[in-house]
């Protein structure tokens, strides 16, 4: 079969490589008919060192199983279902409480074990966990909306729940990426009243706007701040979600919460030390949310709006191709000519 | 009159001073009787540069308003009040939320126009929004007490309700200080099942266990967090109240936090910089809170159980001293000697 390999920096290839097999009777085997590229993607993409071996890629996929281990209950041949983005048990203490990304069994796709989802099959371990099933036939126009649910939409949802967003909120949202835009169309779903979407790229913002963004701040670091603070009386907003994981990001969260608010992150984090301290984060009582998006918890629950056409998540996607055009796919969005790129296979 | 004044590191002396008097309209004039020597003036006590000229000293402190200005409703002669250690008016959007530390026109106590509390009498500013009346006597048994109400107590409730403690949390407390010790208090009020106090002095950890700690842990650093490993079946608890504010502190709080947990700082850190990212907060989604307490918002809470008995916090104090015997005090709470200087001018 073929499968989307890393081998380096800026070197993604579609390659032949041994046909998936069920390796665990929890395993689950499925035949790919979605997959894409994501963000985080592009992070490898930019620093993977050459030499190491190539890495699988892809961690956003749906299909139609075609084989089961014995052990699993709750799909079977000819579902279409869909697959989180991290891999979990499901059953572990921390899995129970909808924890999913701190599972004890915990792993990511194309790591170790596990294959990727920019292929034409995929092994998904603990398929009773991992695996929920979609009501609606592979090619249905709701294909790419439902595939969200597997990492963006669940992402952004959890930006704006660890948020403590509610009816009324004012929500700034940093980054016009997928997770950005879906965290708009996030917090103005849980009620959010003002909603700021801080990003460069018109296209992007004005899906924004039709995703619920009441105001674009197109500026960046001081002045985009600044100008947060004047669509704010001053005082930032109460949540800012940040949707992009550069320290230039963190920082520009900080400058815009409101004392008392809170800075929810899931851009995955692109350095570890940044200021916390009294001129920063202690003085006004801000608190700081988030983490790796425990996706698998939010599918049910964000499902029926995409089912009844109330929110249209899959607008994110800009672009489409085959599974030979993957890597051209990478070159896009890392040159942001694609904001996200859906791969039939 | 006398009162406390800070003229460099190390020293502390009672001097002479102006007589405090009305100045705003708003003000009031308080004859103080009790006030205390908090853990916080021992950053200044040890560092403050000399040859700036001295800072007057004390934010904690109860007493007896002798004069009030024309605009004062709240609060009238021979009231016996408490004020909390910031300055805030009462009246501005923060404080309306109870959130008096981010009052638009919040001070400190000894810095710019405003006065210390380790002296004969205070001038009082935003009398109404600062001033609580305590329904006791000057010389009350209770007075230590409700004295906490100020700082101590408020403070580590704060560390607490932020840190998110309910019924059947497990928290561990970082610094067996008056503020962990209330810490410990606060949360086992809140219903926490396992209090794990991490302190080294033997008399006050014997005070935490009064006040609810159900597990001591004397190690620090990685030692620490190991036992606080071993005590949580390796996976910390979920809140931890860090009410030290060194770096090192907070370093055991990032140890001894459960995946998914909060840890909420009341110790002013004295730091800027610090892990957040991947290797620290990130992955595990922990959440980060706290901050400097609006104790004033918390004083009608929590004196009721002060005023019936059910809680003791003026246990804190173990040393008592006249004015003049300020100093003294320093000293030995630098030193370690005194947990918490109780002054009656």
């Amino acid at each position: 079969m073929r499968a989307t390999l890393l081998h380096g920096a800026g070197d993604v290839r579609v390659e032949d490589v041994p046909d998936s097999v069920l390796s665990e009777p929890s395993d689950a085997l499925v035949r790919i008919t979605a997959a894409c590229i994501c963000g985080t993607d592009l992070w490898p993409y930019a620093s993977k060192p050459a030499g190491r071996g190539p890495a699988r890629m892809g961690h956003e996929f749906a299909g139609i199983v075609e084989d089961t281990g014995s052990e699993v209950t709750t799909v079977k041949k000819g579902d279409l279902v869909v697959a989180p983005w991290f891999i979990s048990d499901g059953t572990c203490e921390f899995c129970q409480e909808g924890r999913y990304t701190s599972c004890v069994h915990g792993g990511s796709w194309g790591q170790g074990p596990y294959e990727g989802g920019q292929a034409e099959a995929v092994r998904v371990p603990f398929a009773d966990g991992m695996l929920v099933r979609l009501p609606v036939a592979a090619d249905s126009a709701l294909m790419p909306s439902l595939l969200t649910l597997s990492d963006v939409l669940g992402t952004g949802y959890h930006a704006a729940v660890t948020g403590g967003v509610t009816a009324g909120s004012s929500v700034t949202v940093i980054g016009d990426g997928a997770v950005g835009l879906l965290a708009v169309l996030s917090a103005s779903r849980l009620g959010a009243e003002q909603v700021i979407l801080m990003g460069r790229h018109k296209a992007r913002t004005d899906l924004g706007r039709q995703f619920g963004a009441t105001d674009i701040v197109s500026a960046r670091g001081d002045d985009g701040i600044e100008q947060v603070r004047q669509l704010t009386g001053g005082r930032g907003t109460r949540v800012v979600l940040e949707a992009v994981g550069t320290r230039a990001a963190y920082d520009q969260a900080v400058g815009a919460v409101r004392a008392g608010g809170t800075i929810s992150r899931v851009g995955a984090p692109q350095y570890e030390e940044a200021p916390i301290g009294m001129g920063s984060l202690f003085r006004g009582n801000i608190r700081l949310a988030g983490g790796p998006a425990p996706t698998r918890a939010y599918m049910s629950q964000l499902m029926p709006a995409i089912l009844d056409g109330t929110i249209e998540p899959g607008k994110v996607f800009d672009t489409s191709t085959d599974l030979d055009g993957v890597p051209d796919g990478y070159r896009q969005m890392a040159a942001r000519a694609s904001l996200k790129v859906l791969v039939c296979p």
